[in-house]
């Protein structure tokens, strides 16, 4: 008998919206987030006086409150509302959050969104003071590591990569596959802020972060705002687009990298690890049921540790894996097929579920993976992650 | 047919902690939340082990996150984590959040704090910079109103309770009464940081905060922590105390009293106008089936306009029927048994939830109302608020 699932089906992503994401928007993160918001409404067919419940989240209050959003919409009908504090890791959650809050009968259209100006406003990638989710502030737990240099998460990642090469032969031409099948990716979509072909040879030109880091390993920082209506699963059937049905949903991980080494008693694995057999047992499928799996790239090695973790390889075979070509979109699970963070942009992981999304949906154009059924996206923050899985 | 409430008791409160509520903690935020988390999971008869859900509250950043917790106490099984960006209204929405966890499959038992240092650290009483949840940031839309003095709590309650006033007939005494009342019910209650008797005439000699309210219509600010356990109705039904089972939740209101007054269309009611029937309706009771009532007591007037809004008595009837004894522990609707907000202390209305439980548990002691079946807690911010139904 499969697992209890309450929310299996219950919800579905029926709106999806976006703005141009650039490297200077001009505009405010509120200016964003309505352009996002509003696209996405009407993506879904829908008036804001529809939506029942908004959602968004953010590490380092960047970004609008839900309330601005509902008062600048004229939204009168709100039955939840959640400013979440927090990182990649609620890429999924927030999403996760509106499939339970209309499971428990509480909206029928839940607004999501993630508005930030990434490059010209507050910069994710740095050592800096982000807010109470990424424990940065004073008091926080980096406050151990972060005045030895060890705390922002190139650093965080590459430490974790070095492990994975020295314990599994992982190479560096391993992680710049990556970047070079993501960058092939995003020349097939309009909206990638880097579209230019870039080979191995510039990979391997291109200058250190944070050894074995690259530059072309890291995801871009843009400003930008991505927004989801999710709703009803019985309304969504007359909705405009085919529905995105969230199948299952998983939260979780391991202890933190950055403040408990001691404890990380596998430091070449993250959190799919904690989560991928309850994420695949509560939906009744397996790694081999997923036709494209929208990873949180914030760096190559996050792809190369998620496939093996997610399971679509054995563990330490992500880099051959990878070398034969198989996150590729004619490959066995493709990966990124926008491009990703590493190519399309960085809009904190929504914009990799919202391609989730459109392959489900089958309007990815010229990069749409064929006959998709099932769609992996993930996302994650310090060694924290959630995941989801939406099906046709 | 009863309204759909998927959420019904399929969750209950089993465990409650706290700090010592003080105006002075000496210690950090951080010890506050692990001081009163430890006490709820022990009150519960867990170990930090059984935890797989975290969540906690703040406007303000002045809080710890929920990864920090969880490091802290070593938990390792996670499966969902919150750390939200709001204030009151988040009181019992953030215990609702915990029930949708539940009711989804995600988590056993999820564990809710909310700590800070509210007097010797950030304070929520001013007009100063608080978090994104607030509105109050650069850019937030209390830029419009804070230049003109008005934006902090005091002055947009203060305005309503003058409205109330002129429309109602509503008199500084009926204001008074539920000072008084509320300062009588702390005598009993050890937690409670203001304990002497004060007199009506005590309240009309206290100093103007922002008119109509007095410094005794105004709640504590005081550093404390206040946690507590929600877990899955099946295993509550075994664990150490009564469970305190979740009927309906409810979240919503009108627009900002803030920055929308044109489109406020009555400024005397309060968010339970917007909730209260579906919160009632998804229970399958009528607001005569309430024992008991924890309401959010910011300030005296947001009782005495709940009251009337929750459907306890008439619209613009509070004033008398609070004069009447009917919020003190003999009346029809005991509101504050152990002081609330206004003397007890203030842990941002958490401690106004736990109140709730314990009366609904009946271990309250001296102050315990009799054959309390039904309790209501709420919590609001700005004019959103939330509300919870807990029975025995």
């Amino acid at each position: 008998m499969p697992p209890e699932n309450p929310i299996g089906d219950k919800a579905a992503i029926t709106g999806v919206g976006y703005t141009p994401i650039t490297r200077n928007s001009g505009v405010s993160v509120a200016s964003l987030a309505f352009e996002a918001c509003g696209n996405a409404i009407k993506d879904a067919g829908l008036t804001p006086q529809d939506i029942d419940g908004v959602i968004t989240y953010s590490p380092a209050n960047d970004t609008i409150s839900v309330r601005d959003v509902q008062t600048g919409f004229g939204m009168t009908n709100n039955q939840w509302n959640c400013d979440i504090s927090g990182g990649g890791t609620q890429s999924c959650s927030s999403i996760a959050q509106a499939a339970m809050v209309i499971a428990s009968g509480l909206c029928n259209h839940v607004l999501a969104f993630r508005a930030m100006n990434g490059r010209t406003g507050v910069r994710m990638g740095g050592m800096g003071g982000l807010g109470r989710g990424s424990s940065q502030t004073a008091g926080g737990s980096r406050q151990w590591v972060s005045p030895f240099g060890f705390g922002g998460a190139p650093q965080s990642y590459a430490m974790m990569a070095r492990k994975h090469m020295a314990t599994y032969g992982t190479t560096q031409e391993h992680l710049g596959n990556i970047a070079v099948t993501l960058r092939a990716n995003a020349q097939h979509n309009e909206r990638a802020i880097m579209r230019s072909p870039i080979t191995l040879e510039d990979y391997h030109n291109s200058r250190w972060v944070a050894e074995p880091f690259h530059l072309l390993d890291c995801c871009q920082e843009t400003d930008a705002g991505c927004a989801m209506v999710i709703s009803r699963a019985d309304l969504a059937k007359s909705m405009p687009h085919p529905p995105a049905y969230i199948m299952s949903f998983a939260y979780g991980g391991g202890p933190g990298i950055n403040t408990e080494l001691d404890k990380y008693a596998d430091f070449t694995t993250m959190f799919p690890k904690f989560i991928a057999p309850g994420l695949f047992a509560r939906a009744g499928i397996t790694p081999e049921d997923v036709d494209v799996a929208e990873i949180y790239d914030a760096f190559t090695f996050t792809v190369l540790c998620q496939v093996e973790d997610f399971g679509f390889c054995e563990k330490g075979e992500g880099g051959p894996f990878i070398a034969e070509g198989n996150i590729a979109p004619t490959g066995k699970i493709p990966v990124g097929t926008h491009g990703g963070l590493l190519s399309e942009g960085y809009i904190h992981g929504f914009n990799n579920v919202a391609e989730a999304v459109s392959q489900v949906r089958g309007d990815a154009g010229v990069r749409q993976i064929p006959n998709v059924e099932i769609a992996l996206a993930s996302g994650f923050g310090g060694n924290m992650g959630s995941a989801l899985l939406l099906h046709r």
